[in-house]
């Protein structure tokens, strides 16, 4: 990521979606965190993320995402950008905890909207449109059809182009043709992020900027070295990097996933706990499975 | 509902799912929720629900919903039990919301799982029996499988028959057929409350024991009239009112439900004001149609 | 059912969808299929349904399908009606195929209309429409849309009321609440037949005229009885009757539909071999089952 | 494609799904379905594909399938090899119709396998094995799970790899993490071609041998020029392609496919007709957006 734009706040490259480390009484391990962010930036990631879906955001009360932000932001001391999650199901909890998260001091946030009821079109412009005007940071946007009612359409994200703030789009439907077309109507006025569920070679090649997701914590090295052959345009040895890596994603989607990237990260040395419950910890089926793909890509 | 059954703590009857009055800030109206609690009591209801699907639970922070529960538990005074619902993301949050609604005085607890990842069978069962265990009242298991990824199944609930003071189920799949599934297998261990998505007259004549549902604080005597016709057996009266009501509960399901209670409220005189964002308000064209349905009922 | 109906073509009560007996080259065994008819209508059926889902209508060709037809005519000898499946994906084969079937002799006739591709509303109407015109005898519309990509809407079916000749509808949803909406919208424009998909005595209920199904051909004289019961409003009895058949509509439901009806007939005697390939056979466990099943509703 | 390559059978490039031309009763417009077939040749496509989901081949019967296939053998002319569908709901005529087909001359054959009960993994990997055997052509497996009750898995693709002549899969899931999956699992034993529903160009990136689909009917040259562009490697071109092209498939997948490119073939001067009923039309509003589309690509 040139220098130059990472002074302009132009987020890019590799943003593990930290997971957050709790004991079984589930208060955070602070000194667990804040170890897995230096780790993290030693090994080059070009951003941070704590509290998207692997960081169990729509799990911890608010003085728990608040503390685990304050410990990223200083772990981190400046050298790469937050972007942190704001998760709520009301629009009102959701713009005052933004609020809350920019003044910790993160770079960026970003914003999932989990339901209860559906909701229809209307209502989501409006809730992205209340969160964004609650900060002066970049936003992120972020949908997942697969575990909200409601998924962004070209016309809401339209729409959104309108608040100056939202320059971000992570989509973890999974569904490459849906990305095209939205690059398609869109433009470059949201810069695309990839997740798991999408192939992130694939989003790089049709302009993506950057890779956000959980399993980057586990393989930051072997996800920038795929993020870089992509961006120097060495398209045959990412499309190899890209398969070696593959399997981990799949296990990241078919296991849970706070659970899948704890599990790796205990194997790496880090104490990370398990997710909160009623999550399902990775069974010892599971983490063969994590562990066998771990030691193919040579992250154990 | 016999005198010596309520003495025993056995619910049964029509329980409405009653909303959470709101300001436009999103406090709690208190007096108008009182007002509400007396009325539906004067109109014969034999129990209320506050903090269901209906009553916004999965939107409110604790301390309104703390506040909600004190004031209908108070406006109730006794004269009908209070089952008040619970509703967290995670079992730890959910047994202590459940032990400190316990102590403002409830007579039972009604347990909603939402979710955020998918979870399975074995944290489905370990969540509820956290849950009533933290608790000496009756406990009613909720189900929604189109608001949650799980459902219950036979086997899980067999498990959870060990929990003494499990003693009630509301199952909101509409599903009529995996209820008598249910009740075949497991007999009358749990009692069933019908849900909206039900046919009311269909689950009472597998042996329900009630109707737990927001419609029936639009329509407290129809309900109750129709609780009555099915408990003495005078079946084709039931189904004559049956399919008188049934427009609302259409009504209810394809909108959303606490924008559909909350305005059908309204136009009763009841100020319960909207739901909170990004949930819908009730468009013009869905207030025309429950309008109607109120007004072809009787009940405006 | 009474038999001035009967003299007016008026279809009512037990309608088993017959099985399609077949070798293991797929040739029509007639001898059985016949036997099959005789023992039905001797134990007291009303009328016999060939070629539905669970006879394979889907799956046979024109000859086999025409034979089949020709063979439960002559068997049933104008004992009771029948009313023979067409099941077409094309409009135009459809209404031959009507056409040619009522002049074999049928009473009746049920359309199937799968589909490869998706349809809309106006196109199902036009199908419907057009296959009734191709006939006199009285139509029969039906509709899963577990197997179909379509369903008839409240709006789809008050087009097609003005076709004088569709009388019948059996809907093999499962949602006894759309069914509610139908009958409260249509009034008794169409008789309805319940499927197995539903619980019958709840469609008795709502004023359905009859069941059609395959499990009748394992249960004739309970399903008899269950439908008297429900006739003569003997309710507390048709509950415990339903109760007890309930399984074996499980079973039909979890099962391939085909195979869990030809499996317990083979049981009973009948040599009515297996479903066509790549149709899976009821495998041992499933067969266990079953047999259990029918051991405890007294069919075996 | 490299001429030994074609020599020795291997499949490569862009191969239309061919539409079945008929008039206003159903018959084949033989004619029209000839010059279609020369006009895409002189375009420079590598092979054709008659009778898939486009070409209607679950629609037709088997006189009309077979003279469609004489026609596209004959007007081919052995100029380009062509690849028949085999579309049948079960196993014995699908193995039947297939010898049947290799029989009229035709290169290889696209085995498709609708269904009207779910079907489970044995009893599909019996099909494909029992209609790879019925032939000694190439065989190429087919899966749409939005059209048809299975999905291939890993696990079915590994033992069918035992059939030395299935050679080939084509998987419209659109699922680009699936398909990578698979060629992760099973290295290059079956080549795959890309669907509409996938983006062409990362099946490519893939390792994907050609794409089979029925928009390569109205855009014949600029699929073969991203063909082109992927086989040489030169991605930032093919890219561009993409997304240009790319309008075109989500036309495609919206409206109903057949109907989508016989609308198209009309304005490109091909009396193709229409689908047949209950299959829609193109409406208006539907015309228009392909018009436009193919405007913009260049070709109208």
């Amino acid at each position: 990521m040139p220098l130059d734009e990472m002074k302009e706040g132009y987020f890019a490259g590799i943003f593990p979606y930290l997971v957050t480390p709790l004991d079984d009484k589930g208060r955070l391990k602070e000194s667990v965190l804040a170890d897995l962010v230096d780790h993290l930036i030693r090994k080059g990631v070009h951003g941070l993320t704590p509290l998207g879906s692997t960081g169990e955001g729509a799990y911890l009360d608010w003085p728990t995402k608040k503390r685990a932000v304050e410990v990223v932001v200083k772990a981190a001391g400046g050298r790469v950008p937050v972007v942190a999650g704001v998760n709520n199901l009301t629009t009102h909890a959701a713009a005052l905890e933004a609020s809350e998260t920019e003044h910790i001091g993160v770079d960026g946030i970003l914003v999932v909207l989990p339901t209860y009821f559906p909701i229809v079109d209307e209502q989501v412009v409006a809730h992205f449109r209340a969160v964004a005007r609650a900060v002066s940071c970049p936003v992120t946007l972020y949908t997942n059809p697969k575990f909200a009612m409601w998924d962004f359409t070209v016309d809401t994200l339209k729409q959104l182009a309108d608040e100056s703030n939202i320059g971000y789009l992570k989509d973890a439907s999974g569904n490459i043709g849906k990305l095209m077309s939205i690059i398609t109507a869109l433009g470059g006025r949201f810069k695309i992020f990839s997740a798991s569920a999408h192939v992130p070679l694939f989003v790089f090649m049709l302009g993506g900027v950057g890779w956000m997701a959980g399993p980057a914590c586990l393989i930051p090295e072997q996800s920038i070295a795929l993020y870089e052959a992509a961006r120097q345009k060495r398209w045959e040895e990412a499309v190899a990097l890209q398969k070696k890596l593959w399997p981990l994603n799949v296990a990241f989607q078919r296991y849970s996933l706070a659970a899948c990237v704890k599990a790796g990260l205990e194997m790496q040395g880090f104490s990370v706990g398990f997710p909160l419950p009623p999550q399902r910890h990775l069974d010892r089926e599971g983490r063969k499975v994590v562990q066998k793909i771990l030691e193919d890509i040579g992250a154990l």
